[in-house]
């Protein structure tokens, strides 16, 4: 694996740092994240750096993605959860910390009071025509 | 396809009900989300009909998450955005309004003020080590 030494998920997925481990195959690492939101947050990383979303394999992503089904619906058993975001936070205006691509995955129960609600925006029909044609010029 | 006639989303797909698109291939459509918390806000649904990220096909899911990276580069550009949220609500407790498996693709500015953040809280070493426990024999 190509790691990155000053990478904290690195130094998890060689075991140099321990971690509460859920799930492992060849391309990925579950562990329990060690600042949960809930019981049972899990963050699933790919064992090859990269950093965010935008720069892993898309091969490594399908890896990551069906870890994610596998392990949602464990964690939903596991805790007694009534739903599950699914997270990854690229780039720090996003949110992101570790610069290491991470899904998040945490459980929601419908007694925690959490919101995560954004207000939302008015953007004309013309805007929101000339933003769909723009994202398709740059696709 | 195997539709839900009473989706807004399977509408969308059917072109029943106009959208905004951005992408489309076999398996998946996207299109910009009619609330959007920024601008260039892309839906990103399976074309077949599924309630949650955890009962949408393997394959499919693949088809998905390559679109998003696909598409979150795409947005970057084109509405020239810091960061990318990548989130998929699973259920009612996880803020998820309308039950067809989507995928949200948010672009984050440096400028835009939000933060996402929640709370987290504390376990005991020895209550992570059993919720571990508990997920992994629940995969």
């Amino acid at each position: 694996m190509e790691n990155n030494r000053d990478c904290i998920f690195c130094k998890i997925i060689e075991g140099k740092i321990p971690c509460n481990k859920v799930y492992e195959n060849k391309d990925v690492l579950a562990f329990l994240d060690m600042s949960p939101v809930n019981r049972g947050h899990v963050l699933i990383v790919p064992k090859k750096h990269s950093e965010t979303l935008l720069d892993t394999d898309e091969q490594v992503l399908c890896k990551i993605i069906k870890a994610t089904k596998k392990i949602s619906n464990g964690v939903m058993k596991a805790v007694n959860a009534n739903g599950i975001n699914i997270i990854v936070n690229n780039f720090k205006a996003a949110g992101q910390i570790v610069p290491h691509m991470h899904m998040h995955i945490v459980p929601r129960f419908s007694s925690d009071g959490f919101t995560y609600t954004e207000p939302k925006k008015k953007f004309s029909e013309s805007e929101m025509q000339k933003v769909a044609e723009n994202i398709r010029k740059a696709l």
